[in-house]
């Protein structure tokens, strides 16, 4: 899991690690909104109706879901094992609450936590654009912080400071959770 | 903490980990042997009478002690914990007995296990010179994978197949140690 707060430049650690480990398949979101132009099931997403989504989701088949405006998104359970069982590891880019409800479900996962150099820097990114109220940023500074908290639920934590540093270190991790006894016995 | 058989080449990862990593010290073993010409207090060993020794082991002043003919060796607690205090990761290079008891004094440390390729290649490796007998090799051989079994008691397994891979990933342990949530709060 490739987790912290929005802005933090999870996204691109993520691109720059699936292009430099090899042994490494990325996790495939469900949803329930349509396939757009250019998409394709089982690449982008897997595109699933309301009905479909609720029974799986009674059958406790995804990790973590999150509703987005009218649709729903989960992380497969299914995806993940099958590809593990094969001798992948699996990255999960996720948002902070998901990545919890993931650690409820899949305790032995890998959490990192990827956390910007300053929560100031971070809420000035995100207001690049110099549009939002001093309220606004205020709220998001307050929420960015009580985020920020929740990095003690997590293995690792990788400032992002200089990408490729960050991204040097969390490829470490994934080398060095390789390397584990307990993942090799 | 690097460890594993002789002759499975920890000597050289510990020596090519010095140079690529920085804020990292070599522990340094005391010994009641005496000093050589070339050697320096402090920098080799810490020399020690057997009286002073003696009372240092009763004081539990060693992580680990072992006798090596007529003469004592053992690792200094406090040197690591100085150095540990001062911001510095320790490294031991030790056989495995000793990490085993190394790791009753100090369960909190980082124990990676170096296995060989084969335990036949590194039997025929230490008996490069030809001249010991089948049933000698046949003893060693044993005891080695006496030995091997005790990587149940490490945290990382690295195969030293290829020098430069074993290399890199005893420093992705290294790394990814650093960046425990556990380590930085």
């Amino acid at each position: 899991m490739i987790s912290g707060p929005s802005g933090v430049g999870k996204g691109t650690i993520k691109e720059a690690l699936l292009q430099k480990l090899q042994d490494i398949k990325l996790s495939i979101s469900a949803t329930t909104r349509s396939m757009r132009e250019g998409e394709m099931e089982g690449r982008d997403y897997f595109y699933l109706s309301h009905e479909e989504f609720t029974t799986k989701l009674e059958n406790d088949e995804f990790l973590e879901y999150a509703p987005v405006y009218s649709n729903m998104y989960g992380t497969p359970k299914k995806y993940v094992m099958d590809n593990i069982q094969r001798g992948y590891d699996v990255l999960l880019e996720i948002d902070i609450q998901g990545a919890l409800k993931v650690k409820e479900k899949m305790p032995e996962g890998v959490f990192i936590f990827i956390q910007p150099p300053s929560i100031e820097a971070l809420v000035q990114r995100i207001n690049g654009r110099g549009k939002d109220s001093p309220e606004s940023i205020q709220t998001r500074l307050a929420a960015c912080q009580e985020e920020m908290a929740m990095v003690i639920h997590y293995d690792y934590l990788v400032i992002n400071d200089e990408l490729d540093e960050a991204m040097n270190k969390v490829q470490s991790i994934i080398i060095a959770e390789r390397c584990r006894v307990k993942n090799n016995y």
